[in-house]
């Protein structure tokens, strides 16, 4: 696509030839296993399942924003998407979540079983730095880069970022939390791998200390607004687009922003914090339309 | 210790410093996080069990057979033992081996809950990669061979090793393996994640390709040894001294090394196994003694 024909960018056809390129390097992570293992037909079946590839895109457009060469970082997207996967495999386990339905298909542990899902979740998130860390795409000048992009990522998915957040999204399940809480639990739980993400394609692709910092404050924003788009989907949503029951965050209690601040309070706060980023990409040239497309695309999605 | 008076080695005081220095490197991994988190007492809870340390301490001997300095390496020796503790969370979860007891302690979904369990697994997994990219640590120099080792243990752990090793193992409760399946199922489940320390060791010592290899074919020795171990310990070992359970192979039909081969059988074939591992060490000097003490240990262990 040329980005330099502002006129010419269109959304949908730029996120469906990126979302093309990283579902053909994610099937061929998986090609190369012989045998008929049980575990790598449930990493594939919920690697496969057709997901947004929100956290790839967002790594691609990163990279171009700053004037990198998107296709020079395809592993580094599609590793995000391995570990975004298999944290939604654990997260619909029934110690955890207990979701019967993923992306419009039974959950990893209805379609296989749930210590099959637990090793393929686990399998995932490995195979993610497996990748992250293939030498033979790496330029060696650059070993220190990758390293230190592997280890930003390893922050973002762990103990201190994503792993955090899904821990205390479980207890918010019998204590309510205020709004700061919430926020403070959204931020670990998607925001810290989203930015990682923004962040990683700024970084590779070359991006100035000031670029990554206005990255930054991009990404801080479309991951709150992600998550309150969520929360907004999961009150009026349709199941059949969003391939999941709605309603279930009433059901089971949880502190969302409609239930703190009310539906359409959430919306005007989605719709602030999308204008924010894309306001903090102002000094930025064309090619940090990707960026903004996504930014709008968070919050029309229906699904 | 000093190794060149090889009179003075001690198997035991060698052991013992060295597993000294891996819980001070381990439990300072987990000190700077502030709050109370649940997650992060989990995660303690069980890195901190008292494990024999058998991944680290193969590591840094292997460097220190090489004429390498273990202490350089201590990070990564570590995280091979997250990467251990991680596997045994989930193990023993209810929907895999279901085991309430490890290393004479409740099980880490027993001590805290499924959920935290799960996720305190998956926060030592992704650890262990943060650990191994830390580039704070990192002789900038050197930041691919460190890219490199970090992707041999993502290997050695991942969907064509360990992970597929713990599936096999699953399955097999319920299918009877052949000698020739079930070697292949513990090369996979304990072998590959044991010859990759010992290599890993090794190689960031500055080993030549030629004592690289005969250090795989020790390792491959060992790691098998330790199974047939296990196994022969699952027959007759002290549950006490254990601190699990034994006879648990025998109630649940699992094929292993006596049920297939005999009880005596196994035992000299474990035996063998250890001379041979000795044996590739030939060549080498006095500086693989902690080597050839730890394959000594591996069947004289009571635990």
């Amino acid at each position: 696509m040329n980005f330099g024909d502002k006129e010419l960018f269109e959304l949908a056809s730029y996120l469906e030839s990126k979302r093309e390129q990283i579902n053909t390097y994610l099937d061929q992570c998986l090609q190369d296993v012989p045998g008929s293992s049980r575990l790598v037909a449930a990493m594939r079946y919920s690697l496969m399942a057709g997901g947004k590839r929100l956290r790839p895109l967002l790594c691609l457009a990163g990279a171009e924003a700053v004037g990198g060469k998107p296709e020079n970082f395809i592993s580094t997207a599609c590793a995000l998407e391995m570990i975004h996967t298999y944290s939604l495999i654990h997260d619909d386990l029934p110690a955890m979540d207990n979701d019967d339905l993923r992306r419009g298909k039974p959950a990893c542990h209805i379609a296989f079983d749930e210590a099959t899902a637990t090793l393929a979740g686990d399998a995932l998130l490995t195979m993610a730095f497996q990748t992250l860390s293939s030498i033979e795409h790496i330029d060696k000048h650059y070993a220190l880069k990758w390293l230190s992009v592997l280890n930003r990522i390893s922050r973002a998915a762990g103990y201190q970022g994503m792993i955090e957040g899904q821990m205390r999204d479980i207890d918010a399940e019998s204590t309510p939390l205020n709004r700061d809480a919430l926020e403070k639990l959204h931020q670990l739980k998607t925001g810290a791998l989203i930015e990682a993400s923004v962040y990683c394609g700024g970084f590779l692709g070359g991006g100035s200390r000031e670029q990554l910092d206005r990255l930054q404050t991009y990404a801080g924003c479309i991951g709150l607004a992600f998550q309150v788009k969520d929360d907004v989907l999961n009150v009026e949503g349709d199941p059949a687009i969003l391939g999941k029951e709605v309603g279930t965050d009433e059901i089971r209690k949880k502190s969302t922003y409609p239930s703190i601040i009310g539906l359409e309070p959430s919306k005007s706060f989605a719709r602030q914090l999308v204008n924010r980023a894309i306001q903090a990409l102002e000094s930025f040239n064309h090619r940090s339309d990707p960026l903004r497309a996504i930014a709008e695309y968070i919050i029309e999605r229906q699904r």
